[in-house]
């Protein structure tokens, strides 16, 4: 059955709709566990759609959450939700930091599960607020500060409640059960694990995460990319012993100069011979006074390697080099976890398939590949890949191309629109034609 | 004559406005170049008295003040200090951090020029305001955030005024002329320079500056400080390239790893055979996210020996790690004076009449002794002695025990004000009795 | 024409020779720059054969010689030559570290230049002299200290002169000129660059380089192994002033210091995002007594890029650390080139002629393949093969598989040497079908 | 009565023998726990003269012996010796580095113990042997290579051996007791502590330690030399994994880097505000090869302060520095001690008595002072000075001025050898009348 014509109209019904959804979030940006608005309105919408939710601690597990902010932060940023709309009958399951949604739309007929992901959390940038930026002359730039959709999960979460939609408008061409799983904190990829580990993707077959731009131009749709490198993300505190340094130095423990030390050491690992490794202190903090023996200090350190294996080799070289400053200056250290990601290699049998389906049924795609280019980021829907992965299903990351005002992670970054409803139409071709992976892949 | 009986009672009739003009100065503390309503306050009570006045630029040499904060903090701190009461006709001397007076009296009769010099300044730290610390339990503690009068400036700028007001009072005893030298900018030795360099005391034969406290119980006298060491203070800046670290951390040019090889190298200086060095990076802020290679650093150092030649050496040497450090990582560098002070030794001939003088005349001070012990401090009312002490002049640098509720630079300091009134007395005996050197000495 | 049966027979008939050969060279090992016995008995049977010579200053460029001994040196390892049989009537080519041959056998007829080279020296090593090491058992391992064949250039040189014999045998079937290059020094990447300078292959239009070993099996080639490294290799010496650490350490300059501060910098320099990237300090000698002040420091550092362009710019970072680090210690440096090499990618129409010539004409190579592993090492043919190539020539390099008893560079290393008359064989036998690559590949 | 002009005629009449002796040792220079001819020719003279001799293991605790040399050098060194004129009968008492000697006079009269303490050991240093160089052109230079009586030890033996002498021909003058004790590898301060461990020194009252030159003018006498610094010495050794730098760098444990930071570490230690501290790696040894991660690494360390707090405080620091570093690069360290000393002041009593004497009845010595300018040296006599202290002894360190050629320590050292008279006079006057120490001091 050639479905195209009614599900083009489908789309088209709902343009307007995506527009405004991204753009309401992208004048509300909430960054990584703030995400108490975007969360509430996400959760209503599905609800009225009939999509049966699970949300906050049912599908978050508290303790695999990282880089969480303070609790004070979270409670002023929930107050501040409040003022700028949050639906306050949903907040009590988001409340503390618990951002995440799962909602599943059960047809109650025979077959695989299908989970999409979309992220929903903005960065901690500030937004151009000028004549040259879009959002701004529009009028839906940021309105809180230090929090911009500069990655397009604005748009990845407009595309998850159009495809909700879309799929509820067409369940009954559909079989099996779909998921759409909405996660805070990707950024610094802080949020993913605390949803896989609260097992939200251990009863799915197949599975696809999604993101626009990159780079890919509009039109252009990556199947499966798979460049994704491990990471891991901490926070490691020195502390010292402060004293004056002209009249007392030898009082000190200089946590400044253990810093230093481990800045170096970090930076001088050895290479390895098996792939890509990267290594950064990206921030270092330390000392209070010009004549003090400084007694804290803060780096922001990350990991990087091409397979887990190799993040792993440089994460337990960057342990002992922090442990063995803290030796050499006498002083106390603590490391925090901030983040992590994995490296995932996409489902070659559903890249394939994803290749087929989308080149066959979505012409609006003009450019369709299997595989992108080497990028050197890192992502934590890794983590949803390698357990769905693990379990024996399919997993792929998706890629739509769109042109970008400016790169991702800058202050004046914007999309084209365009590719929302692209996106949408190409997700529920795939879901409505899912039954034909097996058709094409297990006889 | 014995002028001890009249004397007292001059001293007794201030004694209450003394403490009232330390606990203004104390309530409304400035910190360094910020000392705008202080300045206008002393500007007209030495009018009011009389001297001769010459303020700002007049006794400021621009280019030689250090550590100056920026423009546009210079003009909020003046709108406050106008909030806060600043005398606002003698406001425009002191525009832009020009905040130093000096006031002579010029009695018309043969004979030497005698020189004060008191400071001004609050340091940059928050006062405790709890029940424990008499100033916020009598109710003036500082008003202002970030500025607190933590080593007892407040008390110099009283004496000073004290002084002022008996010579004044006296003026008929006396010969030769008398200049009162209030400073701004003294912590951090910011401010000494820019007055020594406009050529305040260029005229001056016999020199003193005072402190109170340091340890010296209540009621000692120490005639000769010397132990300051020679400092110099600098910001160090490096400017390097921003740059993905996963993505292209070929691309960064990693201003930290500047910072930190500096920090490194500048704590592994030599030690000096010939006395004390000191070397100290305070602070360090570098690097702006965890994942992008950090592209600025900034250190705040500070360099200190025993003499003058000691000092000269660790910053030149400090100069060639910082330069070093930079071409290391193809990085640009600034290197700012924020402040410097001398070693200088008190005039022994001066110092011996002093302590006969006191011991004679003041007989409140229950011990004199010639010179205190080794403290490991600076101070740069060094550059004043030693420019007297180049043009062949006296100097002496005279610590008057106090009792302290907490020690220097402490949010609880606080000192028995019963000093005030002593070290009025001791200064007007000292130069009511200045006739006296060229008798003793120059026979 | 099919030239097997006539060609094994020659082969044959020069087995044993070849396995003298190797013997001698390996018993008599000479290392890089000090080849004067191999390089006069190399000379005297490429003479006696009729080839036209070029040797020493004719075919090596004095100044682009890398990591050549001291004079004193050269003096004393070629009157241990003379005694251990060189014949002095080729020694004057050679003296002074000319250890180059070029031979030429121009056949009268037209066609291109075929060039093939081969390495002469041994390694800086002991041998092991055990029972359980054939070259000891049977009486010809190294008689030279700190001299061993431990990576196979004796068996190059005998492959070099025994394809010398052949291709003189069969002269009549050739066209063109054939070149057959013996170079010294290739350990540590030092000769190659020199023979090049000097124009040896500057008329060359096809050109072999060939290695026995690296882990390849008995019986297998690899017909164009380009997995090598970019390399520079430098000495590098900081020289300061020493002066006693207890009693004057303000005189010292101290070159332990920066070699301290170089060595942790040049580990700490960036990844590079297109490819492989490497630095090692590999030695590092500094100070002569434990109350001085070193007052010198050397450093043996290597820099290794995936292409010429990664080596650059590691080479180039490693500059800037160096020198910084001279300056951060007020020291002087110098840097001395020891060796280098290219990456170098085999022309791939000139790799498929020899997969294709050698399937069908070399059958006692069972496996023959077009490309080997990435082994991560680098090689000085690479300058050779780039000249060519620049020159619009083709080039390849030929991995003969054997048996090993060790690794490379072990003092135990031994090979089959059943692997040197198939290399002799497989060379002749491309040799005489060269005419057919422009058959197959220019239509 | 004045013994003045007797005990002249007996110096006298030594003097030769004081110039033969010494120049016999300084023409068989033995170095530290190498001086077994040295030892065999002073036991044979005491024992000639009547002394009770104490040698070998019965002075010198074997586990207390600092920077042995190996068995194999030990032995080696003492066939040397042999070979040399070592006078075989008193071998076996020192045999394996045991030269030490402590011989008795015991006059059998009531009275206290004296000591006096010589050392024997050269310096590892080439001698000069030029025509400049009076011990070549006189023929006494060092026949042993890297063996150099640079710092006088040779004329201290001869002093020792000639008082000995002098002491027997007194001895009805004498009161109590007097040991002279022969000390070996004094330079790295390593064989003093062995000798008081084995209590050579807890039955003595009054102690003397000499030394000539360091500057000192000829016929000058420092009565009580105070400037010692103490000091403990170290060897650091790291031992890391050896890869390939280019293709395994990641199973490398870089023993190299261990040791650059902790140079750096220990070089940025803090300075102490209670005095003089130094820190200093005088040499350091790593790696084997360019291309190889390098899993060895050696450092020459030495800590010294003004004070033993002082040092204990440096050393401490040092020991958390070298952990650290191993900990950083997961490598393995042993620290092996390879010398000592204390600081100790010498015994004020003492100084004055000696001061008063020697004003008295030496008048060979123009200049006598009771303390020497501070030299920021070390020497391990005061292991004895402090035992001795403990015990409620006096003790004193005295140096005797004399010409030099050149500085200790350089391979042009020699002295004016009137020196060797003028010691034995002094110490032989302070012996005799020591009996007066009593009457001055204890009444």
């Amino acid at each position: 059955m050639n479905m195209q014509p009614l599900l083009n109209e489908s789309i088209q019904q709902i343009t307007g709709q995506l527009q405004n959804w991204r753009r309401d979030f992208h004048h509300f940006a909430e960054s990584g566990w703030f995400e108490f608005r975007t969360a509430t309105i996400v959760a209503d919408e599905l609800h009225r759609l009939g999509y049966s939710l699970k949300m906050g601690k049912e599908v978050i597990k508290a303790e695999a959450r990282m880089g969480l902010p303070s609790v004070q932060a979270l409670q002023e940023q929930e107050q501040r939700a409040i003022k700028q709309g949050a639906l306050v009958q949903w907040l009590p399951h988001f409340s503390g930091g618990f951002t995440g949604i799962v909602a599943t739309l059960d047809t109650g007929k025979a077959g695989p599960t299908l989970a999409f992901r979309v992220d929903m959390d903005a960065l901690d940038l500030d937004e151009d607020q000028s004549h040259v930026h879009r959002p701004y002359t529009e009028d839906f730039s940021s309105c809180n500060a230090k929090m911009m959709h500069a990655c397009g999960h604005d748009g990845h979460t407009a595309i998850g409640l159009g495809l909700a939609r879309i799929l509820k408008q067409y369940e009954d061409q559909l079989t099996g059960k779909i998921k759409l799983i909405f996660q805070p904190a990707e950024e610094g990829t802080r949020g993913a694990k605390s949803m896989v580990e609260a097992g939200v993707v251990d009863d799915v077959d197949f599975f696809i995460a999604i993101h626009i731009g990159l780079g890919i131009p509009m039109g252009e749709l990556v199947c499966g990319n798979g460049s994704f490198l491990a990471t891991t993300k901490i926070d490691v505190i020195y502390r010292g012993v402060a004293s004056h340094a002209g009249g007392k130095p030898e009082e000190g423990k200089n946590a400044l100069l253990a810093a230093a030390q481990a800045a170096l050491g970090l930076n001088a690992m050895p290479r390895h011979s098996k792939g890509i490794s990267r290594i950064n202190v990206g921030v270092l903090q330390a000392g209070s006074g010009r004549n003090v023996i400084p007694d804290h200090a803060l780096m922001k350190v990350e990991t990087r390697g091409e397979t887990n294996e190799i993040n792993e080799f440089i994460y337990d070289k960057a342990l002992s080099i922090i442990e063995g400053a803290a030796t050499m200056q006498d002083v106390e250290y603590e490391i925090q976890l901030m983040g992590a990601a994995q490296s995932s290699k996409p489902s070659p049998a559903w890249v394939d398939f994803i290749y087929q389906q989308v080149q066959q049924h979505v012409p609006e795609l003009s450019s369709v590949v299997k595989s992108g280019e080497q990028a050197m980021g890192s992502e934590d829907a890794t983590y949803f890949m390698e357990r769905v992965k693990a379990n024996g299903g399919q997993a792929s990351y998706l890629v739509f191309g769109t042109e970008l005002s400016a790169g991702h992670h800058h202050g004046q970054f914007d999309f084209n629109e365009d590719v929302l409803a692209i996106a949408v139409k190409t997700l529920a071709t795939l879901t409505i034609h899912l039954p034909d992976f097996n058709t094409q892949f297990n006889q």
